[in-house]
């Protein structure tokens, strides 16, 4: 199904039949807007695997609603543990380092088994998916609000021009619900009419700063510049930027956080230059259980041919390129760690705190 | 002229009849070999422009190239000291960073002004530009041979697997005559039978690393790796990279570094991590003049379609992407400056030194 004329506000949501969750093809933006069909767990595996959907939060949204769809399927198998215990296993499986699939998950197969009978099954499936969704777009709602205040107080600081802020990869409406991550207070700032600019990362190896956040910030008139990964650090040496926000795939108990690759090297050259590094999260990207994020996050590694093509538009359609001599052996890390030290400050629905174990625990003491 | 079936070992020769300098199109590799024909003060300020010949001691050897030409072309102007400022002027301006293109120019001029008569004159000229690339040859030959025993001393204290090598963008033979700077110390470990394994930094925007490093490592059977810019300090972190090797456009007498974009992201994670990190160069990449790099170098700014577009193959022929949203604004700062506390030594022709004034200053006390 294409539809270029109709303006998104979500990634993801329910046909009007129930049936089939519907999700944004996000590998084909900004090119092509494409809507896929999930109508399985298989499919719904599929469209995580294959970053048809990208984004912690997003991620545990689709693979609620992959759930929703095994119970939608299990007319027959639903008493069997067996099943639910394959269907949940395959759908944590899809990716290794965003938390948020693993505990949507264990939501939902948890409602699922409290429920008895098919109807019944489908039914807490159904509302319990809808909630996930709903409390992630209430909890980047809140985190825009909660972050807002850091972007306000450089705008009074700062003498002229525009209030600079970068930041890498996709961490925006695309990557959630509504609102975004590390672009809800971006958003919610434009929307106040303050002078704001966004430099974007370009993101390699899969540029979703170039084609998502570009796009999302064009959508929604927010200006914006484009730069390569490269170029970040100069920008801070010359003082062009004020503040970096990004989002995060998991963020350890102690506020280590892995975020797509490259991020801890503009971490490096924040806290080189002096310039405020935040970390933008719902606390359902927390993971409770690790404290060294370094030693401890798994890291996704993933196909070399990622590295060595490049997906753009040629000026007739949408095509791959190969940027290097054929055959070039390449590795493609997909995320990396920047340890709490580098980290000024987590930005979540509950408020902002420190990159530290004590101070995560003043925000969420029932976690401990 | 194409010539695909021909193994070139260098980036720039003169022509059998001597009135042409022919050049290796560095805009087409690795998907195109293609030679073009410099006949004119104005096709070397093309060529050096639209970086046709890049890195800083080839952009110095083809502007001496590109005043022969203006000797070769002088027979009714060359007593008017206004053509030669005027030729000179235009190929300095040529490129901004690279400190190299006015080292050459400027001896060029020296050379040719001391010559009487046309005949002279571009005799000279044909001598000076022809000795300023056997002078970088040789200076690279030694750059090399003072690298090795950096890498020697890992191969003797590393346990297992290679000596891995990280570089960013391409200061191999390509951006030199033979050898390169950067590249010197990896040929020659390897024609000595060391195990080493170089990870390729792609570079973007012009992707000098994935186009041009990973194709001059594979035709000289150098083990390697190519990853995106985020990738290297992830690696860092895993122990996966034991020093860090690269070129520079402009090094300043205090030890400050000018390099492609994206070097001071590598210095930052290699000095997070305690792993050297060194800096290759003749010494007609040395700014004597400039002591505070981050102020006082030039950082060239190039068009922004260089972020926009992407050059690659598509599987039937070379061509180009665009790889963000139509109209996307970009921005494309082509260097930065890493400062001298975060390098640990430079490798010139004259032996190994830290970056500082007093450290450079014992290699070459002439300059001071």
């Amino acid at each position: 199904m294409m539809s270029t004329d109709k303006q998104l506000r979500r990634p993801i949501w329910l046909s009007e039949d129930g049936l089939c969750v519907e999700v944004i093809d996000q590998r084909l933006l900004p090119h092509d807007m494409t809507i896929l069909d999930l109508r399985s767990v298989d499919d719904t595996v599929m469209a995580i695997r294959e970053m048809v959907v990208r984004g912690a939060p997003l991620i545990g949204v689709t693979a609620a609603y992959g759930m929703y769809l095994a119970a939608v399927d299990s007319k027959e198998t639903g008493g069997d543990p067996e099943y639910w215990q394959t269907c949940a296993a395959r759908l944590m499986a899809a990716r290794p380092t965003a938390v948020n699939l693993a505990w949507a998950v264990e939501r939902m197969a948890a409602e699922i088994s409290a429920a008895h009978g098919y109807a019944a099954r489908v039914a807490a499936a159904k509302a319990t998916a809808a909630a996930i969704a709903e409390e992630e777009v209430e909890n980047c709602r809140r985190i825009g609000e909660n972050g807002l205040p850091l972007i306000e107080a450089i705008r009074r600081t700062k003498k002229s021009g525009p209030v600079n802020i970068l930041t890498h990869c996709n961490a925006g409406w695309l990557a959630c619900v509504e609102y975004g991550t590390a672009t809800a207070p971006i958003y919610i700032a434009r929307a106040r009419g303050l002078d704001i600019h966004v430099w974007v990362d370009e993101t390699r190896p899969l540029n979703q700063g170039a084609r998502l956040t570009a796009w999302e910030l064009a959508q929604a008139q927010v200006p914006h510049t484009l730069i390569t990964d490269n170029a970040g650090g100069h920008l801070m040496q010359r003082g062009k930027v004020d503040i970096v926000i990004v989002g995060t795939d998991r963020t350890s108990a102690g506020g280590d956080v892995a975020n797509k690759i490259g991020t801890y090297l503009k971490a490096l050259a924040a806290r080189d230059n002096n310039i405020p590094f935040y970390v933008a999260l719902p606390s359902s990207t927390f993971d409770w259980n690790t404290r060294d994020g370094l030693r401890e996050i798994p890291i996704e590694e993933r196909g070399a041919d990622e590295v060595r093509f490049i997906r753009g538009h040629d000026g007739k359609s949408a095509t791959r390129v190969r940027i290097c001599p054929q055959g070039c052996p390449a590795a493609n890390p997909a995320f990396d760690v920047t340890p709490a030290r580098l980290v000024t400050g987590l930005i979540t629905e509950r408020g902002v705190c420190g990159a530290s174990a004590d101070e995560i625990k003043k925000l969420f003491p029932e976690k401990f």
